[in-house]
């Protein structure tokens, strides 16, 4: 795994990466070359030992102003259908990629989150913000529709299909209250608080059973459009692999002895 | 398209038809011959080219009383399988038709808005309420079950699942307050200024780029029951497609020039 | 359908059922022996016409402590996949057979609601709960994925995609407001009025339509996975089915004659 990319901030230390877009002059808008190198770090990161947790940074008062419109709209309005289908199918990649990364991602949103950056903070696990953040899908104020990166069917998992439409024909901002009482975000603090919270929620998360916590990430994503039927059975399989691992006989011996079991991830 | 509809009201103007019951007398309820009709010109509506958006409004200070207890409900106690089959294919036409009209669709709820009135209300894009709007899916009232015209599946998308089973199983009202708190009102207004306001949210959209909406509208029914990788790769076509129209550049431009953009939704 | 279970309580008056676990003392966990039973008898229900709804009680300040460490966690720790497979199918098909029984489920929830537990809650139709309610999804804190029993596909739909990660991945509880807020529970009331406001929904909706009810918790799941379209045709059929029932005309007769309906299940 790519420990020192060009195209953004990493930050790896007690086994979780703290990822962030390092443009905080332009309020991190994505590039090209961002785009690419965060869709690579995040397939490389579902074979990666090393992570047992992500955290999607703010940088300097900003989570991301998106996709540049000097660096990338310009350049995609001369674009042939088959340049823009490779470019829309690379920003996908990211958040396919996300999804699949095996490890919990939680997004810590500050000041200014849109376009391709709301998509980052909905493609994430969790998301923790601050009364700062406001977080608008508005490809439709650059003459797009809000069909992006998966929009049109994540959004409305998270918050309903009503508010979700509403954000995506309108490009509205979503306050950083609104996001909290739909759903958005799991949780409000000071913005000098946000590194250090969405650092607690991902240490928290990766003192568990990690094997488990894939596995979970895994499903979320896996039922998505199964019935229920299936999605039972699928269960049932996933959570006999989970119940061979080591960590669930850690956890019943710790209990016996009355101490905290200490997950070690297989 | 049929700008003189025989029973409903019907008025365009600004690019923005008002559709409404038009029975205010008896809060306004469904006939065999409104449905027909409303079926049929919503259908006709995806081929339109002189309309950008819907308001489906109030009328008398009433949404809609539902299929007409005398002129529908009667009548369907006596037929056969054959013609019931018919009737119930009729309606959930008209929420198909509304869903795949290609416009942007806000319901204007004040007062009564029950039975397939709610129905209305749920299968538009948005929801702007008044204080006064009462909701009901009050199909068990009449010993029918809640599965009418979509419920079971579109109204646990836009309030939970759990909210859902309890109004379809009850048939209670769902207040105002309620509904705003849930995600089925986008808003709640005084009724002085209901068409206002939903005309407004109409003009607003309408006033962005009417191709992508129409895209965002296709997508949000589209991606339905896919799995998020199918979504993710239907929004990368979808999008690139966008990216294809002349709205694109005309707001890049705009963005370069420091104007703001004009749509023509081409 | 077994009247005289062993391995849990039950109560049948006034056609409606009234489930409980039976070990207050330890906060009533499951045992292989009440899973078992709690499955077959739920599956005979669906065959049942001496029963219009079912209460999920709680019982002696708790609805239940999930599976018990020592009787199930202890056994599965030293068990063959062969073995782990068939538990965890069994698990399951506990929810499939609370989902497929017909008849509505109303969990009526106190104190300590965890593990399968809170499964067995999540399961259920509707949800009423004392402020006292601790609801936790807390495999991961025994080692294991949050996927179990369904919840990674039905805790999502209830409370929305974002909250159900945090619960799935922290095992944290989620108190009874945030429940209530969050569209889990129903509604809240005191723990002295908890049985009654249970058994009270459990009338109210008993004394609608049986067959459009059954229809009606069929739907809810038959739908899932289906596309918009799907489940219109579905619920065009469902309706037809229903409408052709004894209990649609006697609403119309008394709405006629300014009665009340009397419906009779038919």
């Amino acid at each position: 795994m790519n420990t020192e990319p060009k195209h953004f901030k990493l930050d790896i230390a007690d086994r979780i990466a703290t990822v962030a877009l390092d443009r905080p002059d332009r309020k991190n808008p994505l590039t090209f070359d961002s785009y690419a190198e965060l869709r690579d770090w995040f397939r490389d990161l579902h074979y990666s030992d090393d992570v047992d947790a992500v955290v999607f940074a703010s940088n300097g008062g900003n989570f991301s102003s998106g996709g540049d419109v000097h660096d990338i709209i310009g350049p995609l309005t001369r674009m042939s259908m088959k340049e823009l289908l490779s470019f829309t199918r690379m920003t996908g990649d990211l958040v396919k990629a996300i999804i699949n990364c095996g490890k919990p991602v939680i997004a810590a949103i500050d000041g200014v989150c849109v376009g391709a950056g709301a998509i980052i903070a909905m493609a994430s696990d969790l998301r923790i913000a601050t009364p700062e953040a406001k977080t608008a899908f508005l490809f439709t104020r650059v003459g797009l529709a809000g069909c992006d990166m998966g929009a049109c069917a994540i959004l409305p998992r998270i918050i309903g299909q009503g508010r979700a439409a509403e954000l995506l024909y309108t490009g509205r901002s979503m306050s950083a209250d609104e996001g909290h009482a739909w759903g958005f975000h799991n949780k409000l603090v000071p913005a000098e608080d946000l590194d250090r919270a969405a650092r607690e929620m991902a240490l928290r998360i990766a003192a568990g059973p990690n094997f488990g916590n894939m596995m979970t990430k895994t499903m979320l994503a896996q039922e998505w459009s199964m019935s229920i039927e299936q999605a039972i059975e699928a269960e049932a399989q996933a959570q006999a692999i989970c119940m061979k691992t080591a960590d669930f006989e850690r956890a019943y011996n710790a209990f016996v002895a009355k101490e905290r079991p200490v997950f070690e991830g297989n």
